[in-house]
C-alpha cells in the first residue's frame, strides 16, 4: 500500500488486514486514524457517519467485507452474506453502498478475490472522481466563485471528491475558484469537513450559514452550484444531503446554473423519480444538541430531521459524472 | 408595576428606577432577569442580543432613557441627548430602536415627561401586539400547521410577540394550531427562544433546521409562514433575520402563504425598498463557534455572516399589523 497517504479518506490495510478510515466526527479537532477488523466496529463507522459521502461508504464497505472475508477461519459463505446484509443496512438512502457490496457478491466469493475487487472499487472511485473533476472544470473560469452543500469532497472519496472534484483540478490548472461552504445542519459538515479540506488544500473558502445561501446568490458573488448526489433516479431527481432541495429552487430563482457532481454508479435506474428514493430520518438529539454536548432547545420537544431531501430534476443544470456532462433527461442515454 | 409579571421580556421598574429585561443570552437553561441603570449596560445589552426583537429593543431603549434621565442630578438635555445617539447606534437595522428614540425626545424633555412616554410605549406594544393577534388569527383555523423563523413571539417584545401573537390569540379562541420553528442560525433564536416560549405556553411545536424548510414545505403540512419584521420599506420590501429572504422564495414555490407580522412603527416611509435599508454584518465567530464555546471550523476562515436579508414585496402575501391584514403595494394608504 505505497501509494496511500494520509490525504485519503478511506484504504485498505492488506498487511495487517484493516479497513482504515479518517474519523470525521472528530475533525476539524484532530486527525485520528481508525482500524477496523470487525462486522461491528464497521457497522457503527457508517451509522454514526465516522465514514460518509456516498462514494466513501461504498469503498469502506468493500474493503470491510474483504476483510471479513480475510478473517475468517476457515472461510464460511453464509457468514460473508450475513454481513453483507448487515452493512448495506446501516444507511438507507446511498445508492453506492448497495452498489457497492452487490458489486463484492458477484464476483468471486472467496477471501483472494473479495481483496481483488475491494481494491478494484478503491482504485476506481479515485479515477472516476479524478474524472468528475476534469469534466467539471471546463464549466470554471479563473476568478469564479462557487457555492456548495455538505461536503461532496475528497472527504467523501477516496481522494478527489466528486462536487469539490471540479475545484480541485481547475486549481491544478492554475485557475483561482473561491469556495462558498453551507455549514450544513445539522451535523456541521460544511463547517467541519468542507472549510477543513479545502483550507488545508490552500483553496480560498467562505463559510456561510445555510440560511444565508438566499442572500449570497442574489449578490450575484456566485458562478454555479455545485453539489453531490446520494441517489439519483432515472428521470434525474437527485437526493442529496438535506437542504438541496431549497438551494436548487434558489439557484432557478436567482438564475445560477446547479451541478450534480456524482459517479454513474449513483444512479439507480430501478427508481423512475425521487420519490421512490427512500429517505432517511435520523436522531432528534442531531438538530437539539450541538454536537452532542450542550442542549439548545428545551428537553423533550418534537424534532424534524429528514437527513436528505430530493432536488427535482428540472432544478438541475446538469449532471457532472465521470463520462461528461450530462443533461438530466439524458441519464439513460 | 404590580401587573408586571415574569411572563414580560422587558420592564419599567419605576421604584428602583432600572430597566428591566430577561436576558435572553441565558435561554432556555437559565431565567435571568437583568437590571440595568447605567448607558454601558444599555448598550451592551442591546449589542449582545441579552434583549433583541425589533419591537422589546425599541421599548427596552425608551425605557433605558427615562431611567438615565432620572439618574442625573442634575437633569442635563445635551447628556440626555448624547445618550439617546449612543442607544440608536446600537443596532442599525431595525427601526423600531430610532423610532422609540426620536419619540421620547419628540415628547417633554424631563425626567418625569420621559418616564410616562416610556410606560406608554411600553403599554402600547402590548396593545399592539394584542391586535396583530386579533387580526391574524383569522387566518388560522382549527389544526392548521404554521411555519416560523427566528423568534417573533413574547420574547421578541413586551408581552404578545408579533409572528406569533396570531399563534396565541388563536390558542385562546381554542383553536389548535401547531408551530414549526427554524432554529435559524447562527444565534438560534428559533431553538432557544421560539422553542422555548411555546413550549412552555403548552403550544404544539416542532424544531428543524433552516434547511429542512423546503422538504417540510414541499410536504403541505404548512398552512401559512409568519415572520416579524426589523423595517419594512415603503413599497413593502421587508427586512428580517437572514434566512428570510429565501423562505419567502420556497413558499412562493409551493404555494403557501407568507405572511409578515409587524407593528405599524416598524414601517420607515423614508425607505423607498429593500436596497435602501441598511444591513447589518455581525462578527465571524458567532458562525464558527457554536454558542461562542465550541470550534465547529478551521481557525482563521473567512466567513460570510449578514444579520438580516429582504423579503420582496412581491413574496409577500400581506401584513399582518395592528390595523389589519393589509397588501404590500396599500401600505401607505
Amino acid at each position: 500500500m505505497n501509494n496511500v497517504s494520509i490525504t485519503d479518506t478511506v484504504w485498505f490495510d492488506t498487511e495487517s488486514n484493516r479497513l482504515r478510515l479518517i474519523d470525521q466526527t472528530k475533525l476539524p479537532g484532530e486527525l485520528c486514524i481508525l482500524s477496523l477488523s470487525t462486522v461491528e466496529e464497521m457497522e457503527h463507522a457508517i451509522r454514526t457517519l465516522q465514514v460518509r459521502g456516498a462514494p466513501a461508504i461504498g469503498v469502506a464497505a468493500a474493503i470491510g467485507l474483504a476483510v471479513l472475508a480475510r478473517e475468517m477461519r476457515p472461510f464460511d459463505e453464509a457468514l460473508l452474506l450475513e454481513y453483507a446484509g448487515r452493512l448495506k443496512a446501516t444507511r438507507p438512502t446511498a445508492v453506492n453502498l448497495a452498489w457497492a457490496v452487490d458489486r463484492m457478491l458477484a464476483g468471486p466469493r472467496n477471501p483472494e478475490g473479495l481483496a481483488c475487487a475491494a481494491m478494484a472499487i478503491w482504485e476506481e472511485d479515485i479515477a472516476t472522481c479524478r474524472a468528475i473533476g476534469g469534466h467539471g472544470s471546463v464549466l470554471l473560469r479563473d476568478g469564479d466563485a462557487v457555492l456548495t452543500h455538505c461536503n461532496a469532497g475528497r472527504l467523501a472519496t477516496v481522494r478527489y471528491g466528486t462536487a469539490l472534484a471540479p475545484v480541485y483540478v481547475a486549481a491544478e490548472q492554475g485557475k483561482q475558484v473561491r469556495v462558498y461552504a453551507d455549514e450544513t445542519r445539522p451535523l456541521l459538515q460544511g463547517a467541519r469537513l468542507t472549510a477543513c479540506e479545502l483550507h488545508a488544500a490552500g483553496i480560498p473558502v467562505t463559510l456561510l450559514c445555510d440560511n444565508m445561501a438566499a442572500a449570497l446568490l442574489q449578490s450575484g458573488a456566485v458562478a454555479a452550484v455545485l453539489v453531490g448526489a446520494d441517489r439519483v433516479a432515472r428521470n434525474g431527481d437527485a437526493a442529496n444531503k438535506i437542504g438541496s432541495l431549497g438551494l436548487s429552487i434558489l439557484a432557478r430563482h436567482f438564475g445560477v446554473p446547479f451541478y450534480v457532481c456524482a459517479p454513474f454508479s449513483t444512479i439507480d435506474f430501478a427508481c423512475a423519480d425521487g420519490e421512490a428514493i427512500p429517505i432517511e430520518h435520523r436522531a432528534p438529539e442531531e438538530v437539539t444538541e450541538i454536537w452532542y454536548k450542550t442542549p439548545m432547545a428545551p428537553a423533550g420537544i418534537e424534532v424534524f430531521n429528514p437527513a436528505f431531501d430530493i432536488i427535482p430534476h428540472e432544478n438541475i443544470t446538469a449532471f457532472v459524472t465521470e463520462r461528461g456532462v450530462i443533461q438530466p433527461d439524458n441519464l439513460s442515454n
